[in-house]
């Protein structure tokens, strides 16, 4: 027989599935907005979103979850009081203190004024970025950077005001570390493009023609069905911009989205969607509703999706199987283009001005641009009227372009008019934490590309449940990352793939 | 400047739009199960309603909302107390305590061992249904009629227990006035039966080939885009069984269903489910979340989806103008079929099994047979283990035909197993009000036939909006019945229908 958790840890936990539950009936109202709401219904959409989250807060900031909490750890310091909690069930208190004292930093009327804000930001951000008018822009997002200064007090913090803002999205992580890890990350990448800018580009046009919709929306859900996820729990639609979402691990869906011209944006984004949602899918579902079967954090969360669109969905292991499909499906134009050329035209690296389009080596740098911008804006070395020019001569230094308009400069992200600062990180952490894993797996799984390349995927998932899923957020990802791969987080392995990867495709 | 309604009103009507808004959120998750939901989500599904569903009741009788209502009216007497309100506020106000007055009749203890029960039995139910084993499903049943019972006696009734019942669906309707109504529709309806079976029977076989799915499905869409209903608020999707949900008068769904022979089942589902749509999106907006923006009663909802599937869509102006397009449809099974044997044959009369199968003759006959028993089991004149004998003969004498099996027979149909007593009369009564309705409509509009041959239906659906939807719950069926014809609800207006439409259709 189990034992029996402590009581008062059964009706935290009563609690706590209750406010998921709540939740998770938020994340439908946002998963029908993105998918099948008929566009009239935006304005009673919002009200749903609004009462429902409005409660949801009240709820998680109530006395009644307060006293449930204190029962078993005191808020304020953190320390666990109750007896005969196992280490998982440590755990998750752990977890649900952090949570509640990182909520009462913040005054219900702080939050409300903030969310007010960023709601009109982000709606005059849509203009602004249509038109691309900065200024249109800028006044909001001063605003938005004095409140989130006034949040990282609030929030307190060290050494670095944007260390309280890293906490939000990736608990581990201080601008100090990131830094030191973003430093040679840097150099290498630069020295990796010179050395590609050195080479003989590749030709990609054959991925570029006019590729027919509903053949590309099945070559998508062939791909998927191919994965190890059970199709009674999950769902693929389309949407503007694609995304996942997780209800339970029994309710996991994903969208993506189909370009008239080049089809292997759907292919990529369908295997990345698939990666966050085999995370939500292999977290326990006994834990549901508490921090057990929470996935660890933001990055973690990008480690996933990273590892099936690009260390799985970009390797010549994974076409040497699905090519053929491929070809099939298109055999007008892809019939006599043999799998090596397909395979170096999907990696095919070539500095751009749009992070979301960008190739593995120079994804990175697009991320390293807004940490350094937005770590200047939040310390205040960097004024809002002066982005546009910083973030061009940042391109420029890095990149080596120049974006001729601000929408494809400075006003592309959505994030910075939701006020989310400190989130892009994690979108580079992911990858470093992905391939770190990684080179664990292929050490564990030396034969890994003999079996993928025979379609096999499902051992491929069984490990990272076995090592990363199914314990939701018992370790954080500094323990996380030290138990797999025995050291801690750093950009050596993402590097290295980097470096073999590209060497071999970009002979000089 | 429109006059500002009395604070207390005010107070009152902000509660109530938040329920409301629980509510349309609650009407999201069945849509969403009933149409996209993956299968294997069932269970976390099932908690989230039961989570919702819970937390809007305890909001409902709750003393904060009581002590509003109390603020404007007496709870027990209904009398109404606050002064300035317009009269459509004291008919929210009406209904407003009406509802937290039957609520209370119900402790909140029977509730749930209703629910329990109930959601237990339709379980049984389904199983007894496929094995066609009434024996496994007559306990269950007992055990609800108990409980039933029990509910008129908490409600209280003056006549007949049946009338607490009726009550609930229909507060105007009681069994005597049920009786009134009745007894000289089924002399009418059994007389018109005998009279068609007297004369030669169409033949209706072209109707029933295999139709493709696909070209189904774009007819119905068709159809429904014809009709006055703006695209931006609304959708149509595929559903096991065809149903409508509205969450707000913009956002309003419907779905229907693809039998793969008969397609016009599929047809007249898309114009059943999208009068019972244009009803919801005819509510006032602005009066949303109140019994302003509410349906009259399940009888008056009804009237709205049967005028649109067979006073407008079985009649031969309807189709005048849209059959030239089921002909383009499918053009090697109609293309040589003329108007006229179509339409005979979509009005083809028939006594079946099953009522959702059923003709305009003999549908009625199906509800007053229902009606007729389920009135005597909760009398107790009738007891369980005598259902499936009471049915075969009761079918006999209305129908002249007699079920083999009791799945066919007394199991068909999932209302009692969900403890629906008193509901089956508003499936009768919905097209009596229609054809009440219709003959002050078609006085009006005496050229109604002319303008809906032309594919002119908005000006059919602007009449409806103004009459009956526009006012919510501003007056009761009976009210509005007297408001738009002058009369009282009888059986005259829909017999005169039938009467004129079938004795053209089978001449003697």
């Amino acid at each position: 027989m189990a034992r029996k958790a402590p009581q008062a840890y059964l009706d935290l936990k009563e609690a706590s599935v209750e406010i998921q539950t709540f939740n998770s009936i938020l994340s439908l109202l946002h998963w029908d907005q993105e998918t099948f709401m008929p566009q009239g219904a935006i304005v009673p959409r919002s009200e749903q979103i609004a009462l429902l989250s409005g409660y949801i807060h009240e709820l998680k900031t109530s006395r009644k979850y307060k006293s449930l909490i204190e029962k078993l750890a005191s808020i304020s310091t953190g320390r666990i009081k109750a007896k005969g909690l196992s280490a998982r069930e440590k755990a998750a208190v752990r977890e649900w203190t952090n949570e509640i004292f990182r909520l009462q930093k913040l005054s219900p009327k702080f939050v409300k004024q903030f969310s007010q804000l960023t709601s009109e930001a982000s709606q005059i951000w849509q203009s602004a970025k249509k038109e691309s008018n900065f200024k249109l822009f800028a006044p909001f997002l001063k605003r938005i950077l004095d409140m989130t200064r006034e949040k990282t007090s609030l929030y307190g913090y060290e050494e670095h005001p944007y260390d309280a803002l890293l906490g939000c999205y990736e608990p581990c992580m201080t601008s100090a570390k990131l830094q030191k890890i973003f430093t040679p990350l840097k150099k290498e990448l630069i020295r990796l493009l010179d050395q590609i800018r050195g080479s003989k580009q590749i030709d990609d046009r054959f991925l570029h023609g006019s590729f027919d919709a509903k053949k590309q929306i099945a070559l998508g859900e062939s791909l998927l069905s191919a994965l190890p996820i059970d199709p009674a729990y999950s769902r693929l639609d389309l949407s503007a911009h694609p995304f996942s979402i997780a209800m339970h691990p029994h309710d996991s869906r994903i969208t993506t989205r189909i370009l008239p011209k080049g089809f292997m944006s759907n292919l990529f984004s369908v295997l990345h969607e698939a990666g966050h949602s085999m995370y939500e899918m292999g977290l326990p579902t006994e834990q549901w509703g508490t921090p057990l079967a929470e996935a660890v954090s933001l990055s973690i969360h990008e480690s996933q999706s990273r590892w099936w669109e690009t260390l799985i969905g970009r390797s010549s292991a994974y076409w040497r199987h699905f090519y053929p499909l491929v070809q099939k499906t298109f055999p007008g134009k892809l019939g006599k283009v043999p799998l090596d050329r397909f395979y170096r035209a999907i990696n095919k690296v070539s500095p751009g001005f749009i992070r979301v389009e960008a190739d593995e080596v120079t994804y990175c740098l697009h991320v390293i641009l807004r940490f350094e911008i937005e770590s200047a804006l939040i310390s205040g070395d960097l004024q809002v009227y002066d982005l546009p020019e910083a973030w061009r001569s940042k391109m420029k230094e890095l990149l080596g372009i120049t974006p001729k308009t601000d929408r494809e400069g400075c006003l592309q992200d959505v994030h910075w008019s939701l006020g989310d600062f400190g989130y892009f990180p994690t979108y580079a952490l992911g990858n470093l934490f992905a391939a770190q894993f990684f080179s664990a797996f292929s050490k564990e799984h030396r034969d890994w590309e003999e079996r993928v390349s025979k379609g096999d995927l499902a051992f491929v998932r069984d490990w990272l449940k076995v090592q990363i899923h199914s314990h939701g957020k018992q370790y954080n990802s500094e323990e996380l990352v030290k138990r797999i791969t025995g050291k801690p987080l750093s950009a050596d392995a993402y590097c290295r793939y980097l470096k073999a990867k590209y060497s071999e495709i970009y002979t000089p």
